[in-house]
């Protein structure tokens, strides 16, 4: 069974962004505001709406996607705390709706209703929510809910301990994603979503959370940011830092995915991240649409990479599914509910 | 020849701290301000301070160093633009003296006395001392004066244009370097400094700067960040956005070192960037300082790397030597006047 982990729902249906325009015009012109939050969406339109990801997910041999809101969507920094929780109970119940319409393609994920300056205990409502009432596996959490400020406290201050100790309770990971940027220096998906990874990835070096919280689950992104690609950089600061090697400082915890969008970094992944850590996906239909004219694929079929890779059929299998399934164990709790 | 283009004066006397220490109390209290920028430092306390670098430089078989002011030291977000520009000037005069003491050893760049919200043009005057009077041979411009808050504008904004006027009437380079960073959530060598390489590396992606300045030189350290990492995916993006192929788009212009502290790293870097693109750099003695117990050598002893790489004899020699002369052409004429 090949499970993508990391896809967002990129091809909403124009309904969705209607709202959100009266939404956030409703700030500036109380007029304006949407009259509902039924936006009206027929379940027709919404299996319409993820065809594009369906006929990718059956042309490329996927089975599964993990699937949660736009990232760049989230945009936690836009309007106020309300502002945030009335889109973001929205956009998870319509992933909530997609994944009930189509279970056997998709899982959900949720984002949460993070605000700049706002404690993330605020979120645990919403937390709770996705997970107990939506079955969802897991959670997107934006490490720097202000936008490219980068305003809060960094992931592994006390600050963010509430949402910890519910992530435990609940047996769920967390994906650590940033969301759109309103910094001019960082452009979108080229530097934020990279720079969010390895960002989060140093916080984790730098203190002992998973001291603190033996069960926590993290998944970085984008192949770890720069992570592997500096991997013998951050052994050797956590080394300098007296911090215990990497393998039991953190990777215990902390999960990358496979979106490296060509074979040279997948193989660099591989060969210095151990096989446990690794979980395939694509983030497919995402931040690169395009074909590469060297392969004759796109981009994000990160698919081929990993069947090209020279692993043993058990390590493959790790990374295409039994490492989701450790990660993620509600989502194997319900793969074994419907016997697979 | 084995030039190193990327070190830094790490293992500066104690004068030089304890001036700085006087010259920012200074801002609290006048009263505390250095009596004079003469630090008393003797010819022999300088040579004396570097024996680190030149014994590793020995010993890992290096010969020339390209030298700068400590990066972390730059500070460029701390106090005021005329502490900026005095302290700036004190580093670069050491810089310079220590290069005319080993002129085997150790060759030239500078700092500029940047400021946050201040225009880049204000460092003309110094990049020309620099150049004209001191002989340096490129300089570090930080693309986020700010510290770690990126409240500048981007590189390709024309704010930056009239720095990049003169780096290419002076025809020297510039290696793209942060400092340190005063923004809890960026470790300095950990974070802040491979998002710099990333971020300043999208941003050229972005723009069109080279089609202003078609001789404009750009150095990216730390291996590119994690561009070469995330290669396919940047081609990618540029491609999406309608860009040229970036070996047209920036690599007639820009430039990534070998500042990756492990093989596997190394070894994406020269699989995925042109090695005409490739400048030999260690970053010695720097940012990680241990030895790798899986290797018995240093982390940052990059030479060790390359020479492993399956390399012609002509490529190892552009990566060691000949890009080197050729991105730096007033590093060339010097040594052509020493007859190397």
């Amino acid at each position: 069974m090949i499970i993508d982990i990391h896809g967002h729902y990129t091809t909403e249906p124009q309904a969705l962004h209607t709202f959100r325009d009266k939404q956030l015009a409703g700030l500036a012109d109380s007029a304006r505001k949407p009259g509902s939050t039924d936006l009206g969406i027929s379940d027709e339109t919404l299996v319409k709406s993820v065809e594009p990801q369906l006929k990718f997910q059956k042309e490329r041999g996927g089975d599964l996607t993990i699937f949660s809101p736009r990232a760049g969507g989230m945009a936690h920094h836009v309007g106020t705390e309300a502002i945030s929780r009335e889109w973001t109970t929205i956009c998870n119940d319509l992933i909530h709706r997609i994944c009930t319409l189509l279970p056997d393609s998709f899982v959900g994920v949720g984002q949460l209703p993070q605000f700049p300056g706002v404690p993330p205990k605020n979120c645990i409502p919403e937390l709770e929510r996705i997970v107990n009432k939506l079955g969802f596996v897991g959670v997107n959490l934006n490490p720097d809910p202000s936008g490219g400020m980068w305003t809060d406290p960094p992931l592994i201050d006390k600050y963010w301990y509430p949402i910890y100790e519910k992530l435990c309770e609940l047996d769920v990971p967390a994906m650590i994603h940033v969301s759109s940027s309103c910094n001019p220096n960082f452009h979108h998906t080229g530097a934020h979503y990279i720079n969010g990874d390895t960002t989060a990835f140093m916080q984790l070096i730098q203190g002992n959370l998973f001291k603190d919280f033996p069960t926590l689950r993290f998944v970085i992104p984008h192949g770890g940011g720069a992570a592997p690609y500096h991997w013998g950089r951050y052994r050797g600061l956590a080394q300098d830092m007296k911090r215990p090697l990497l393998k039991d400082h953190l990777l215990k915890n902390v999960f990358f995915d496979t979106c490296v969008y060509h074979l040279p970094g997948i193989e660099l992944l591989a060969k210095v991240i151990p096989v446990d850590n690794i979980l395939f996906a694509s983030e497919m239909v995402g931040a690169v649409k395009g074909i590469d004219p060297e392969t004759g694929h796109h981009y994000d079929d990160t698919k081929r990479y990993v069947d090209l890779l020279r692993l043993g059929e058990k390590d493959r299998e790790k990374i295409f599914e039994g490492n989701a399934r450790r990660v993620y164990p509600r989502l194997d709790a319900l793969l074994k509910k419907r016997k697979k």
